[in-house]
This record gives C-alpha cells, sequence and structure tokens, in this order.
C-alpha cells in the first residue's frame, strides 16, 4: 500500500514525526549564534548518551566516515593493529586499514559467531614490544546480529595498553557502551541507528589516550580531522559546514531518549530482542547465532530451504508493507535481519512477528500452529 | 520575530516547502528497490544540472568533503599542482593538498581581485616536462564574491594537459559551468548552494582524464574513494549509507530547476547580482571586487567605518530578520556579503535592499536618499 512502508531494517530506522518535523524547518546559519546554543545543547545530551566526559565528535558522514574518522587520526603508516571480524563490519575496518597502510592483523570468528576474546589475549600477552598500537572492534555486528564481548576484550586491551576503538554503530543507544567507566578510546556510531534519526551524520567519541597518539598519528586527513572537529567544538561549532537540519532534528530525538532514559531504552531494545527470538523459535526457525551473544538490536534468521529468506523477505513486503534486511555478501539468500533498533515499541515486534507467521504459512512452512509465534512474543512482553 | 528567519548568506540557502516536505518524510532504505529508482532518477538529474554526460558522484559530506575527494582521488604524493588563491577557499585546498604531501604551489591575487590567467599561462608554459599534474580553481570565491576566469584559465591548461580541478561550491546551479564543452576534469560543489536544499550532501562530477590518473593515484582514501563511489553509481547505488532524506529533497529541487531551465536560472542569479549591486552602489557603497568579475551568487560590500558592517548585519537581524553574512579570516569585519543563491527571487532582493537603506539610515550613514537603492534595483528588474 503506498505510503505505508514500516521498516525493520538495522538503519534506516523509523524516525518519530518530531524529529521529522525539525528536519523539516528552514535550515539556519551554521555560523549564526542560534545555532551555536542547538550545537552546545545537543552535545550536552550527546555526552549523556555516550556515558562520558569526553568529546563526542559530530561528522556530515556515515557512519563508515565517522569510524574511519576514528581509526586514522590516532594511527601512523605501518602501525601493527588487530581487527576483530566476524561480519562484513569487521571485514571493513581491516580495509580501512589497508587503505592507508595499517598493518592490520585480522583476528577472526566464523560469521555469526562472536570473537573469542582468548585470541585477542593471546596476541597482546605476547606482544612484549608494545607493537600493537591499537585493537578494533566491531560491538554489534549488523551483518549477523552477534554482539562482540567488548567488555572481556577491551579489559586484555587495557593490560596491554594499546588503543581500543569500537565500532558501536548498531549498539550505541541501543545497548550499554559506558565509555568512562570501560574507559573506551575511540566510539564511532552513526545517526540512522539508535539516535532514530536518518541517515547523515556520523558520531565518535574520543578519549584523552587517543588524543596523546594524535598528536604523533601521521596520516593524512583533512574533512574527516577530529583535531580540527574538537578544536571548534569548543566553541560549539564544526570545521566545515554541518548538515544543520539533521543536527535539528538530531536535538529532538535526544530530547525523546533522554525522558526515555537510558536503562529504560536498553531495556526496551533487550526486551525486543528477546520476544523476537522467542516467537522465532517457536516458529520451528532457527536464530542465526547463539543467543548469549545475541545483538538487542537486530535477529538475523536462517529459513529452512523451504521457506527461504528471500522469500519471506518478499510476502513481508507485498503483503504486509514490513521491510526486513537480507543477507549480506556471503550471507545473500541464507537468512534475513530483523531490525528492532530505535524507534521500535512493543508493538512493532507483535507486528513483525504475526506478519512472519503469515509469510511462512504461505511458503508451507506449517509445522507450527499460526499464532505460536505470537503468544511466544506476548509471554516475553508480560514477564 | 520568531521563526520568520530569511537567510541571505551564501550557504545555507533558502529551501523550498517541497523540498522540506520531501526531506521530513519517512526514510526508506538506502539498498530498496525503491531508493533505487530514486538514484537513478536524481542521477540523470545531475547529469543535466552539471551540462555533462560524465559521472556525478553524491557524497554524505560537505562542499569540502567533495573537493578534498575530487583533489585526493586523482593525484600521488608528492605530485605537483598550482592552486589559485585569492580567498579562504582558495587557501583550503592548498591546505588539503599540504595535508596529503601534494606539492601545492600557490598562484595568488588580493582577496576581493580575480587570478590572473596569465600567472597560470606562464607556469604551465613553463613546464616543459609536465611535472604539474593538476590545477586547481575556485570558481566563484565564497569570501571575497569574486568569480576567477575559469574559461580563461582552464584554456592554458588545455593547452598543457594537467587537469583542471574546479571548486564550483557557490558557481554551480548558479553561474554556467559547462562541464563537457569546457571538458573540465573534476567540479566539486555542495547541496546548501544552488542545489536549494539544506547542507548534507556533496557533488563530484569526474571526467576520463581525471578517472585515467585515478588508477595510479595513490593517495590513501576509503569514505572519500570516488572509484567506489563510480562503481555503486552503476548500479544507482551508493559505497555507504547515503543520506537518504536528503537525496529525497535533493530529487525535489533538480525537479524544481528542470521546471525553470538552465539558461533561466543562470539569468535570476546574473539578474539579482546586477540589482543588488545597482543599489549597493545607489547608496553610495563600496562593492567589495570588481564588476567585471562579481559573482552572480553573493555581493560582497565594503561599507565605511561610519557605519560598520557588524552593525549593518545586527540591525538587519534585529530588526528586519535578515541574516547576511559578515566577512572571513582577514576580512571579519570589514565587509558583508549578501547572498543571493538558490531559492532567491525578485522579491527577495528589493526586501533585502530596502532594509539594508533603513539600516543605513539609522547609522546616519545618509548621504543617499532613502528608496535610491530600492530604485535602482527595481530599475534593474524592469530592464
Amino acid at each position: 500500500m503506498d505510503d505505508k512502508l514500516m521498516l525493520m531494517i538495522p538503519g534506516p530506522t523509523p524516525v518519530p514525526e518530531k524529529a521529522l518535523l525539525a528536519l523539516a524547518k528552514s535550515p539556519i546559519g551554521h555560523r549564526s549564534g542560534d545555532f551555536t546554543k542547538v550545537m552546545a545543547d545537543v552535545t550536552d545530551r550527546l555526552k549523556w548518551l555516550h556515558q562520558t566526559k569526553n568529546e563526542v565528535l559530530l561528522l556530515s558522514a556515515s557512519g563508515t566516515g565517522a569510524m574511519e574518522a576514528g581509526i586514522i587520526n590516532f594511527l601512523s603508516k605501518g602501525d601493527r593493529v588487530l581487527v576483530g571480524e566476524n561480519g562484513k563490519f569487521g571485514e571493513r575496518w581491516g580495509e580501512v586499514c589497508d587503505a592507508y597502510g595499517i598493518n592490520a592483523e585480522r583476528i577472526k570468528a566464523e560469521w555469526g559467531k562472536p570473537l573469542d576474546p582468548e585470541d585477542f589475549r593471546a596476541k597482546l600477552e605476547a606482544d612484549t614490544n608494545k607493537e600493537i598500537k591499537a585493537v578494533i572492534i566491531t560491538h554489534s555486528e549488523t551483518s549477523t546480529g552477534v554482539v562482540n564481548d567488548l567488555e572481556t576484550i577491551n579489559r586484555h586491551v587495557k593490560a596491554h595498553g594499546a588503543l581500543i576503538m569500537v565500532d558501536a554503530v548498531t549498539s550505541l543507544g541501543a545497548m550499554n557502551v559506558p565509555i568512562d567507566a570501560w574507559e573506551l578510546d575511540v566510539v564511532a556510531s552513526g545517526s540512522q541507528k539508535g539516535y532514530m534519526i536518518p541517515p547523515g551524520l556520523g558520531f565518535v567519541a574520543v578519549g584523552p589516550k587517543a588524543w596523546e597518539a594524535y598528536k604523533t598519528a601521521d596520516l593524512p586527513k583533512y574533512y574527516l580531522d577530529l583535531g580540527a572537529a574538537k578544536k571548534a567544538i569548543a566553541k560549539n561549532s564544526t570545521p566545515f559546514t554541518t548538515a544543520v537540519n539533521m543536527v535539528m532534528a538530531l536535538q529532538v530525538s535526544l530530547q525523546m531518549m533522554q525522558e526515555e532514559g537510558l536503562e529504560q531504552i536498553f531495556a526496551r531494545h533487550a526486551r525486543h530482542r528477546n520476544a523476537t527470538r522467542a516467537a522465532i523459535k517457536a516458529m520451528g526457525l532457527s536464530l542465526f547465532g547463539p543467543d548469549d551473544c545475541a545483538s538487542a538490536s537486530i535477529t538475523a534468521v536462517a529459513p529452512p530451504e523451504s521457506a527461504p529468506a528471500e522469500e519471506i523477505r518478499a510476502i513481508m513486503k507485498k503483503q504486509y508493507d514490513i521491510i526486513l534486511a537480507g543477507g549480506q555478501s556471503q550471507l545473500a539468500g541464507k537468512i534475513f535481519r530483523i531490525g528492532h533498533l530505535g524507534f521500535v515499541c512493543d508493538r512493532d515486534i507483535l507486528t513483525a512477528v504475526s506478519a512472519i507467521e503469515s509469510a511462512l504459512q504461505q511458503l508451507g512452512h506449517n509445522s507450527f500452529t499460526p499464532g505460536a509465534g505470537t503468544k511466544a512474543a506476548i509471554e516475553v512482553f508480560s514477564a
């Protein structure tokens, strides 16, 4: 049905009407006093969301741009780093390192499985000369719905002394990423995820140890130079023209997030993960990735050959106007992914679950009683 | 008055309501079939606007990000280039070169004066070993309102064989930049200017000679890698999540521009320049920069000490809710700048002119009869 689309992909996520209306306001000058006030307010709220006193810098770029900035501003050519790789985004950060001549050693796990913190411990402990300058980790791997054990890996990194650089693109604002408590040096994210606004802004939180490394880091940068962004944010500004309308929408969504509260936001995402997984199991489908490392933002499902992922997605779109994500790269056609990240309420989970039940029935996957998935989700919500 | 702001700065520029409403639509997936159609349509229209058959690539970045991409994708470390510098933006492109280890020789002119094409001719003719790989020119220098003679400089570049890289940020969609006719290799621009939408998107048109140079260019890039953008645009996509709402607004504004027509758009901007300059002269104020190289997008004015630029701007804002731009860097406090770029009609020029007349009267600059500026503008419009 025209204009009736419901997004349940891991970004862009649904955007509250209030934020959309802020986006539609006539722009104001990015160097005006009025905008300076917006930036000051947004910066304070970003620090709250990031649980940090560190700078949180705002870039007019996607999450990839933000993460690239987070890597290249604090490293030099030839630096040795460890990159966790168990999905498309872990792979991407290795490619960024390659592009800049950073010596990136991949610590791999199968796609759909979490990284093993022991692999990092072993490499870091063996590095007695302290050659490893940074460890780069994707927290919630968007391509598989697997959460890596950032807390434990970070503990090993701390024991060694390297920088920890975190892709928190689908975890920030959905799962706990306590930057100051864990002393995370660099944390990157993007606006079209937990932030509940459209794509177009990237964020990088940078701690003091990373700024120390910035002083000697020699990789070339200009638009992505976070030192320039740091200098500007001290005056509540940005080095280059920022996406002012996006920032106005961000101000609204951050206000909404503060009203809800961090604990409540994390609990909501965890509840949606639990309800979705319970429902998928009740339909007799296989979850892609184990329960104990399941992302609160996204659930990946590996349906049987008799009910192919792409056919499920097609029915979901055609009959129910619900958009699910497919698999990426090697997982194309093998999984579908349900995004429950950002502006998603309990009702949306029931909606998606019941529509998936219908799609499975239509494809002849009828080893479960229709309603069983919905029942399982309701039970989680009633607990 | 609250919510009554009128922007007359060189970006962000006013945005048509239709484009604002498109911006406020719920986002759709950037990898969806629906968005692919939007991208295909937008790409066609961008080629029309750029008067080119070449690729026009879209980045989620500001104009600076687009221009940086336009420079670094086609050059290698140590390459010799000539950079025209007669304002803040020319200066910036030299800084980008410095950041990447490009050997940038500045060809300077006083701020407020145009670059001398003869300076380029001399350097290029002397370079018999063809060491100069590119010439980097700011077409309309936003900081001074001066237009550089791109056509003549480009002729000298063509005789030599170097690449020409053009910052067309405040000229594209306002003044004639016939990319194919002039064989311009790289042309960068940004959304908050002639495009009539808010900041957040950058554009780079790239010709075949530049793509040839891309093959051996060795500067590191990932987010700003235009090769990846070229590959993606062939499938009507982008390598990384694009700012989908901005692209939807862009589609609307490009439709509006096509309905108006290129010749009409250029004529409108020229008319607004002529009317504004005639009015400023009739008020007895000095224009910053000569008539024969005046930008059609922006008029810089150097008021007398008795009516300081910042006081004029303050009255304009406080009483008339009109925002003019101040001077940048060394010109701060010395000039004010009237933006008449993008979604600006004849009425807006009369409005701004009459308000400036009032501000000058209030500051005691009364050597002219109030209404004289308005009369001069009306005469241009009646011609």
